[in-house]
């Protein structure tokens, strides 16, 4: 794959105004009728414009707009971020603002420009530019896998032809928005090419390769981005996406859940200590992490009858009210079904110094998705890195993560689904659904092997809970987030 | 209907603790049993926890929690507004955390607690706090006309009890949290008794009613509120709402259409002149805007064919993409249906300095849903009352409303039908549906005379748009967007 390269002279590829006038009329008629047809389309079109010529995308974001239809394009300019930006993982903005299928979203001065800037004024490490552009790979490549076409465009204007652009807003009333930025990025140019290339080359990849456009010539510049896009969007129109069939390197996992003691019992009397302690332990903390703003994510996963709203409801009676929120994950609405699925998490994520407790979560998608084939192997291999990605971002934004399976046995569980058919509780109804997931016992051990081996990691730890206990598993989830909490309160 | 009072002196309430937890046992089954049965109803509930005694607010807010399953529950502690609340209406952020149907939402410090420390603080004159309880009452009316049981509570601590928990403070390790914010309370007790008396009567209304509840004794406090809860809910699930059937007052309206002379038309030349000159005029009023934080909201309605699109396109031409958004509103999700029909378009307003374009709006309710029996009478007929409300906070707020209705008659739509059959654009397809609505004609023209009547206000108006020639209604559109632009950039 070519490189993507940033020249200081200009190739002066231009557009004269007859060409320009010619190709318009169809243009639009075109790009009307491509926006009509994507409309019932399965995937979205993310058009992202960076560059150092930020009339020029500005510029490009207007043609856009007016060319096409705008009530069928989402655009957005990020601009510095606002507060309850900051106090969530970077790329929570971008997620939020994903188009679902079906639609247009352009996007400008969004991660790759900000990439750029951070690293022209010194503000990251090598570390810290490797990590950044891991994320933004990280992030187009989930949205190329789920089927999103990711146009981006770099629009590089010349040395020479900004210096003519500046010669000229000297001499004469300005045709073109001269800005006091563009006097700093002339100054700095050479590096600003040296931040923009290394941003380009760490974020061009196969399925979302960067086209850069010289942009001296405006109607050779709008153009070519319109019609690029036409394109791109009629190819993908055409052509079913390809399933992407890839051979799964099937391979063992250890066993997760073989080697704890379910058995692990702990006396009620111990059990009713430890729980006090606990708790005001507990709430402690919980106010000092609400004092210093500092948020945790804890996942519970389990069988069914596993334990979990009982562990979540030991947890939640330590905690003030207005320090927690729990989400329970069911099946996912119509606006989130019309998007990647880590969407409907990201939109969940909490501001700043709260305890968000999620009661079923993405792992759906590797475990309830894989084995009952809502998600195809596909989909669901290429979960674990997209998992590992979201989490490592939460981590990196300072989050306190934890994730627990709540381990119990077949025999366990029947148990407790006969004893909820005579409990006073409704919601404990137990389903002839109830009874046929555990046919899938082995299919689901499996799945938890996986999951654990590939997505647990220093930061982001599960932990396998014996369960069959009920008082045991309680303690040990409480005794673990306290764990965690004076880990973060300590470091 | 009896007015809620505050009592110096307690009534000394109490429940002893054989009592307390006799009742806890069924209680705790019943209304876990209870939020089972909610998530298949068609309403939701909301509870809403205000009053003097904070520290008893929380508790009763962290009892709720625990006695019902938190996963069914979504708490809200206000606190300040955060910045993203600060730029709009003083509502969204109530609106936005609206729980949807078959769900219950507790929410603490919400908009009476706020009312009452204004007025305490003297940061409201007596018309400020007139609107402002207007509005609370506005609000809720919406949604239990909606269906939502809204049931609210003003936890009161009699001075005598706040002096004997202060004391007990004093004396001994205090068993209740004392905070300074009680401190300032006793020395202030008698103003916040008559500004929590104020807010109280002026939002005490039949369809949501305050429970006033003394909060000297803890048990009486939580057994009241969460029996209380368990009963209205109940009561609720067993009867069938009855159906809010109100005779409507048929009255005839003046005639909005048949004022204006749809056939004003503008030669190509003048307009192209005028055109021009506009979009310069507006493309500068819209950076100074956004310089301003000023928003705008710019609503379009008309029947099909109308040339609301092209409208809509001619503004955006001439502002810059950064400084607009067009939303187009059309069947509503999954999400939005199961809340109150305004909560969509909450959820769409801007930040500050944005200007916000409807394609088509909230005004649906009471034109294509009255006309085609979406929205029954009584929905579409509160509906002027809902939207004038909603439109009044936004002028409040300080946002630009207005309205174009864009007016053809049924010769000149029925000539752009057959010409968009011929046209490339795809999307102007014309479908069977489109000529079967041509059928209603008469109808429409009805709702619009009643829509204009009742929500044309001055600071949000309708401009009644001839719009038989296309070239008249564009400039005519831009020229009102200009002047509410101008007039408020003198104002």
């Amino acid at each position: 794959m070519a490189r993507p390269r940033l020249l200081t002279q200009p190739s002066h590829q231009q557009v004269s105004r007859s060409e320009f006038e010619a190709a318009l009329g169809t243009l639009r008629v075109d790009l009307l009728n491509m926006q009509f047809d994507l409309q019932s389309a399965d995937f979205s079109v993310l058009v992202v414009i960076a560059g150092t010529d930020r009339a020029g995308c500005e510029q490009v974001l207007d043609v856009l707009q007016a060319w096409m239809d705008a009530r069928h394009i989402e655009s957005t300019v990020y601009e510095n971020p606002r507060e309850e930006e900051e106090e969530r993982p970077r790329f929570w903005r971008y997620w939020r603002q994903l188009p679902p299928r079906g639609r247009i979203a352009v996007w400008m001065d969004a991660y790759a420009t900000l990439a750029q800037v951070d690293d022209l004024m010194g503000r990251l490490d090598e570390a810290g530019l490797a990590r950044r552009l891991r994320h933004i790979r990280g992030f187009e490549e989930a949205l190329v896998d789920d089927g999103t076409l990711v146009l981006k465009f770099y629009l590089h204007l010349p040395k020479t032809a900004l210096a003519d652009r500046l010669r000229s807003a000297l001499d004469d009333p300005p045709t073109v928005l001269v800005s006091s930025n563009d006097w700093t990025l002339y100054q700095a140019y050479d590096s600003a090419v040296r931040s923009g290339t290394r941003v380009l080359e760490g974020t061009h990849t196969k399925k979302a390769p960067w086209r850069v456009i010289e942009t001296d010539d405006a109607r050779f510049r709008d153009l070519t981005v319109a019609q690029t896009i036409l394109a791109e969007v009629q190819k993908r129109l055409r052509h079913e996406q390809k399933g992407a069939k890839r051979e799964l390197a099937r391979k063992d996992y250890p066993s997760a859940l073989h080697e704890v003691d379910l058995e692990r019992r702990v006396a009620r009397k111990t059990y009713q200590r430890r729980l006090g302690e606990c708790q005001v332990h507990l709430r402690g903390l919980s106010e000092w992490a609400r004092a210093e703003k500092l948020s945790s994510v804890l996942v519970f996963e389990g069988s069914d009858a596993a334990g979990k709203g009982g562990s979540i409801r030991r947890l939640t009676a330590a905690i003030p009210a207005r320090n927690y929120r729990v989400v329970r994950i069911a099946a996912p609405t119509e606006e989130e079904r019309v998007r990647h699925y880590l969407w409907r998490f990201w939109r969940h994520l909490p501001r700043a110094g709260c305890m968000t407790i999620f009661d079923r979560s993405w792992y759906g998608r590797v475990l309830v998705e894989r084995v009952e084939g809502f998600a195809s192997p596909a989909e669901w291999d290429r979960a674990y890195d997209e998992i590992a990605d979201f989490e490592d971002q939460l981590v990196e934004s300072g989050v306190v993560v934890r994730k627990f399976w709540l381990a119990i046995d077949a025999e366990e569980q029947l148990r407790r689904f006969k004893a909820r058919e005579k409990t006073p509780y409704k919601r404990h109804k137990i389903t002839d659904e109830d009874y046929r997931n555990r046919t899938r016992w082995d299919d689901y051990a499996k799945a938890v092997d996986e999951m654990v081996a590939r997505t647990s990691t220093e930061d982001a730890p599960w932990l396998i809970v014996p369960a069959n206990d009920k008082r045991a598993a309680r303690l040990q989830v409480l005794e673990a987030v306290i764990e965690a909490l004076e880990r973060a309160h300590s470091g």
